[in-house]
């Protein structure tokens, strides 16, 4: 029998107790022994809860207790979950963590840590909820460089733009309606933001360049400028509007990232991406292009992935998994080099806007959506991103600017 | 330094050396030390390439070399390469394969042997190519009991469906275009008969129940009765026609499997899978449902795989990898049990078909397609297939019959 202990009964944790009663037998078969849950970890009561029996309100509990090898933090947030974890570690427990914020900040020096002692911190739930994504790039992709890894990461956006334009939702409305399906929080700066998909798109990127890519060096856009013109405009293209989270090593073996709403047409492998699904795109110089799709987030499907993880870890009792994430940093390209060709809608006269854009855009790609009138867009050639800011100095009426990938 | 012997200079025995030459720094990185191919085994030779140096003509070389730690095992078919890969284990060596007839027919027993000697035998590589999917199977969906695995697993009968769709070419000319792309064989009945997708289902299907699926078992139908107007009716019903592997559980916890044509809608994981590409479906009772996507075959692709295992192995010299696949065999369900909604076309009188069909199968759906005439088509209500033969014997004049998955 191994014992673990679960630190903090929300959503997830929940679910991993879930996950434990309903396939136990097929887990025991798999981990090669029984998990049992001995303790969970929260502030709070729950009264008729059968956890109730093994519920403790002090970490110290699970600490001093030998019999508990493998500790799953799924509180989120950095603290407590950081201290907790490292204690866990440093009195020989192997950890599984599902948060992002902390495997985002500390994964390199936890992973250290755990090599050290000869224990394992996993953490394939931190990103793309169930998909398993953090073990096939430590394990399966490991005869490749990795050229290039961009998500779909966020389900909370990616239902939006997928309800803007499936239904004609404005964002606001669009927003409320995930509300209210509870896809998305009452506070919802997190995901609209990009926030969420930039820590996850730092984990990914940390994972595959071997560095410390830092999540506040991600440039990083929101969804909340999307409109449903810009929408329209979209489906005109036969394009779908797209928050990617995205990592690029360029010929010169520098690295970029991004997280933006971008335009992209159906023969990207992430263009059936829909509703609150995720999908990761990786391409790599030997193996070429591969994707994993499925759902980002959801209680049972990233418990599963805890869970796997604990079965791993149990597997793996006094010997390190190892994981190339050195604490050295990355230095990611100034975003201002990288090239992109723009999708740019402009307010004000049509024949005005024309004759400006051609002066200082030079030949453009036109385009037009049914109903929407007074506006002139276009698609720029490729173009890097500070000639882009410099051009737009000189134009008076830009209403939306979106980032092009076909 | 791990030494490796490879055995078998073909396509992609020639990838491995490839990727092995390209990637062989990341590759250390990732291995922990440097994969060094001492030998490479091979009947023929190969005058001014640079493998002639470590080319050997005789296995027994590589077998009693104690130095060889990890044997690459890229040959194809079942013997030599069965008798060659149990030896090696038996000299205290790791195999990996990419050998689907070879791992089809004996992988439980090469299983048992690599754990009974502190061994591994992977082989990634005999699914799919380059996607990511035992690997997964094995240590990522482990806190899942698998309720459906289906995959597009065969690149050649992908690539000719798609362009048959595409272009509306008929089957021959679509299989002499992928005859002279190189993507299918001068004799293609391994692939559009559907025996090749039949054997990596049957692979897939024992590592998801953990229990031997004889390939011989798995009720197959290849594409070769596929006709362009078949297609030009998919076409009508926003439909396309892929060549399925699938293996399901039912509710009383039996399973069934098959290879066959079926018709999916967009809102399929596996509809967006088009060309030579591979996707596989996996459903878990927990995990929902997860999609890989990528390459299914080629040169490089394929080596990244075999590559990955050998990372894997050199990682793991002396530990066992844990795989569940019993020997024990798996009954599966009898296929005249299954249900499905199918799409049939009669020739002849319209209005007397109609009549017959209503008669016999009661309501349908009726379906035309543009410059289709002469002829009545239709889907049933979900039958078993039993039920679907004795109803045909009524019928006299029907000219193709689908499985439908929507």
């Amino acid at each position: 029998m191994i014992n673990i202990a679960v630190l903090g009964y929300g959503t997830i944790g929940s679910g991993v107790v879930e996950v434990l009663g309903i396939n136990g037998e097929s887990i025991k078969k798999r981990a090669g022994d029984q998990i049992n849950i001995k303790y969970v970890l929260d502030l709070r009561e729950f009264p008729g809860d059968p956890i109730m029996d093994i519920l403790v309100h002090d970490i110290n509990i699970i600490l001093e207790d030998p019999e508990v090898k493998v500790v799953v933090e799924v509180m989120g947030g950095v603290e407590p979950a950081y201290s907790f974890v490292k204690q866990a570690m440093l009195k020989g427990k192997s950890v599984v963590s599902s948060n992002k914020e902390l495997v985002a900040k500390h994964g390199a020096e936890l992973l250290d840590l755990a090599k050290e002692h000869d224990l394992n911190f996993l953490f394939e739930a931190s990103v793309g909820g169930g998909i398993p994504i953090i073990r096939p790039l430590n394990q399966s992709l490991t005869a490749d460089e990795i050229v290039e890894i961009t998500g779909i990461l966020n389900g909370t956006t990616n239902y939006i733009l997928s309800k803007m334009s499936e239904e004609g939702l404005d964002f606001d409305t669009a927003l409320q309606n995930a509300q209210r399906k509870g896809y998305a929080e009452r506070n919802p700066a997190a995901d609209v933001e990009g926030h969420d998909a930039r820590r996850k798109i730092a984990i990914l990127s940390s994972l595959a360049f071997g560095m410390q890519v830092d999540f506040e060096d991600i440039y990083t856009e929101g969804i909340t400028k999307i409109t449903d013109t810009d929408i329209r405009y979209a489906k005109a293209m036969g394009a779908r509007i797209k928050l990617f989270a995205s990592s690029i090593r360029g010929s010169d073996s520098h690295v970029h990232a991004m997280v933006a709403p971008v335009l992209i047409k159906a023969d990207h492998p992430l263009f059936s991406v829909n509703e609150v699904f995720n999908g990761i795109f990786v391409r790599g110089n030997v193996i070429g292009d591969v994707m994993f799709y499925g759902s980002g987030a959801g209680k049972l499907p990233t418990a599963s992935a805890v869970v796997a993880d604990v079965v791993d870890a149990a597997k793996h009792i006094g010997k390190n998994i190892w994981t190339i994430w050195s604490s050295k940093k990355l230095e990611l390209t100034d975003i201002n080099q990288i090239q992109n060709r723009f999708f740019i809608r402009m307010a004000g006269d049509i024949d005005e806007s024309k004759a400006e854009v051609q002066k200082i855009f030079g030949e453009v790609e036109e385009v037009t959506a049914p109903d929407v009138i007074s506006e002139y867009a276009f698609i720029t050639q490729s173009i890097t991103e500070l000639e882009l800011k410099e051009k737009k100095e000189y134009l008076d009426n830009v209403v939306s600017t979106i980032r092009v990938r076909f």
